[in-house]
């Protein structure tokens, strides 16, 4: 019984009853006694291992205790009667080679979403969107709410209300009047995993196969793999500089449509009121749920916020979508739905049966920060400091572009998108490259279009890059663009 | 315009833009403005709300923003056309009364899970099972850890990997081979949000409606309603004090099967051997997966750890199932699944459609907290105190009921199931209800059976109770048990 190693490399815990337990159980499966099972005696085993009798007695019971062994008093143990059939069993009928038998979902989902390469994360500046900086943080806030959660002594430690702490919802409710003028009832939200979460739920709940849901086009992709992986069909409809083009939308059938009209995901439109009693209206007539991912709302530069569809439609089509990842990290996994009543309970009981509840250490530290108004602060702060970056976004890319680019989506969130004219969809793949070469990444926009109607009007046939920049410092974001400006007169040279 | 309420009973910011945007944007929804739809100049309106012009013209501003109203220079503002249009439209056809249309997951969902009710808890001894005790939780060593987590400053806030943070999947690697001889590569681990998740990850990607599926009975209800859930088939198979009866199950097919090998879950037996590698077989047979949930191996308190399914396996069927919540608390929803190679991949896809992953912080804190040692001295500390506890009901129980119980199970876990051979079946409700009037929380073995099947042979016909301790100081587990002792009484005086 030589030493054993575990995986990771490090030294087994010195020979004990374990060690000899483990030993001597590999050796009983593997056949190393012979046909009368017969074991050595304990004594005799422990002097061949120089441990005392003891050590042996108690790898013996363990054996015993789990079938392996038969001891009698007085006698030698013996491999145990099923092990020796089930182990014959077991050689002659050799299993054959495996086949992986996953559910439909599971299939789906292999063909769907495939997972989302890990980027390299070692670039000088990186514009990818979503990501958020660090030094945005609160910390000092954070940490004190956490710890007081911490240091909370309930009666029992025990599962949580599925929909989440009560006293989050409280203060969610407040927040989302005074932020938001959303008006509800706490039993109407539910706290969930972030806003991915939220969407698997109402995928799950609201979509069969063979349903069809609305996308904007180009959008949020994580949205469309999730209600995909339903069986449901996308129907994708244009967005444009004010978000989904409702007039596009009237006649067509589904069962949900997920927009993001406060400011759309990608291409930053907010949709006019117009187009949202129309998008509404559709709702009504087809008996359709609409959901609106208010995912970055908390950004507007240039005037207040826009009302959600929420706060127009009486909450009876409408599931709002919120989400702290945009504000504290989307490492904390947040967010809540508020949902239309009739839908509370088997919301409740999905979110139940999915993961019991959220963590409720955040939840609480979360509520902390709402009630003592930590949370606005700091949101107030990270929206000069976003809105700082975002200045020297546009700066940056006036002083290397001029005229030659044009920009989207600026006035909200922590994106732009930026279009090169001049630029042919054919080059973007080489672009990307020659960017990543000088330490710049970017992200085209042509990857949130659906791919199946690629010849599709409204779609660019030029270049157009969606920057994110609140993961970046002033000085990234400058040099970041003079490094893109210079992939872009190279590849142009080229031409 | 009068002062308007937030929903919570607060008084609303003062008279601000806002507020005379959100009354202006009401009475444009209402209608008050006539057929020409002209609202007041800005001087007007200012002079009439005794406010600067400057803030009604931000509100104005705001309306035209959103497309509510039309501003031209030098005339009154004017209710946008769209506005008009679709009001009007909407005022003809009046919505029908609202059906709630939900996926078939979604009524299904409705019929097998109901929302669990939450508990009263205002009882002087709940022996529920699955709580623990607050005392018990090592609140430095984790507030420490978490704060270091917070502390930390990755170069940016993203989404992290699906599986789980790779420190903390080494730790666990680290953890299963030591404390559970589990041998497994990094990248079969998956940390979820509790076993929950792990369980419904299962469920999502290997069972389709008319499949059929392996439970215990009783056993575990959380896992039969997430299974039930996809449209798959319940098959029961009965458990008894050596774990499920693999000899029931030799013919059955299915597609997976729910197993609690280590310490049955509720009955408290340990599966032999010689069952093991019938499941096993069987498995190899039907080509079918065994989930295997190891839920509360930490507790044994007569003899070692048996080592899993999975160990034995080389982890071909088994789908090993692990959780934090009886060891650090439920309520932080950390667990995580060892899972075949060939499974690594969609079970990842699925984690991040789901929610990404689990949230980051807890990760760490639980990496920190394997990696000091201080999770295993936790451990080894709640099970000197749970052992203390599980002796306190034992004590208790053969004191008040000596030979008129019959307790199975109490070798491992966190609860013991005692049977009351002299109280028939018929006699539950009222003993349930006896207890509580005195302050004392019980639960019945009953609920777990397969209620399709109550004729089942196996079943018995008195009543059984499962006693969780975990939750409960001693002095609460001796007064509890003798407040129960006179509840049997009384309903045995009555008789």
């Amino acid at each position: 019984m030589g030493q054993m190693k575990t995986p990771s490399g490090h030294r087994a815990p010195r020979m004990g009853a374990r060690r000899i337990y483990e030993a001597l159980r590999d050796q009983i499966l593997t056949r190393v006694y012979g046909a009368d099972g017969l074991l050595p005696s304990s004594r005799a085993l422990a002097g061949e291992l120089g441990v005392s009798r003891a050590t042996v007695t108690v790898a013996y019971e363990q054996l015993a205790a789990e079938g392996f062994i038969d001891i009698r008093h007085g006698a030698r143990p013996r491999v145990a009667e099923a092990v020796v059939v089930s182990k014959r069993a077991g050689t002659r009928a050799r299993p054959s080679p495996r086949t992986v038998r996953l559910s439909t979902y599971g299939e789906r989902l292999r063909r769907v979403a495939p997972l989302s390469a890990e980027q390299p994360r070692k670039l000088f500046a990186d514009f990818r969107y979503g990501d958020l900086s660090p030094s945005d943080f609160p910390v000092l806030g954070w940490r004190k709410a956490v710890v007081a959660a911490i240091a909370r002594r309930p009666e029992r430690l025990a599962y949580d209300n599925p929909c989440g702490s009560r006293r989050l919802r409280t203060a969610l409710q407040g927040y989302l009047w005074r932020s938001r003028t959303v008006r509800c009832e706490v039993d109407q939200i539910i706290v969930v995993n972030g806003s991915q979460q939220g969407l698997d739920l109402c995928a799950r709940l609201l979509l069969d196969p063979g349903h069809r849901f609305v996308m904007e086009d180009p959008g949020y992709l994580m949205a469309r793999h999730v209600f995909s992986a339903t069986g449901a069909a996308v129907v994708p409809i244009p967005a444009d500089g004010d978000g989904l083009d409702t007039e596009r939308l009237a006649n067509t059938e589904a069962r949900l449509a997920y927009v993001t009209p406060s400011h759309q995901f990608p291409l930053g439109g907010v949709m006019p009121i117009g187009r949202r009693h129309q998008l509404l209206a559709w709702a009504r007539k087809f008996d359709a749920y609409v959901i609106e991912d208010d995912y970055d709302s908390e950004y507007r530069y240039d005037t207040k916020p826009v009302p959600p569809l929420y706060a127009l439609e009486a909450s009876e089509r409408v599931i709002y979508l919120g989400t702290v990842s945009k504000t504290l990290s989307p490492t904390l996994r947040i967010g809540y739905l508020v949902v239309p009543s009739e839908l509370q309970s088997v919301f409740a009981a999905a979110k139940q049966i999915m993961d019991r509840h959220t963590p409720l250490v955040e939840q609480e530290a979360l509520a902390t920060m709402l009630e003592t108004g930590a949370y606005d602060s700091h949101v107030r702060r990270a929206r000069r400091r976003n809105g700082a970056r975002r200045q020297a976004l546009l700066d940056a890319l006036r002083r290397r572009f001029g005229d030659r680019v044009q920009i989207e989506g600026a006035a909200a969130g922590l994106h732009v998108v930026v279009w090169f004219p001049d630029m042919p969809q054919a080059t973007e793949a080489a672009l990307i490259e020659a960017a990543r070469a000088k330490g710049v990444g970017i992200h085209p926009v042509s990857q949130l279009f659906d791919q199946r109607h690629p010849g599709r009007q409204h779609r660019p046939n030029f270049v157009g890059l969606v920057m994110g920049y609140a993961a970046l410092e002033a000085r990234q974001i400058e040099r970041g663009c003079q490094l893109l400006a210079q992939a872009v007169d190279q590849l142009r040279s080229l031409r």
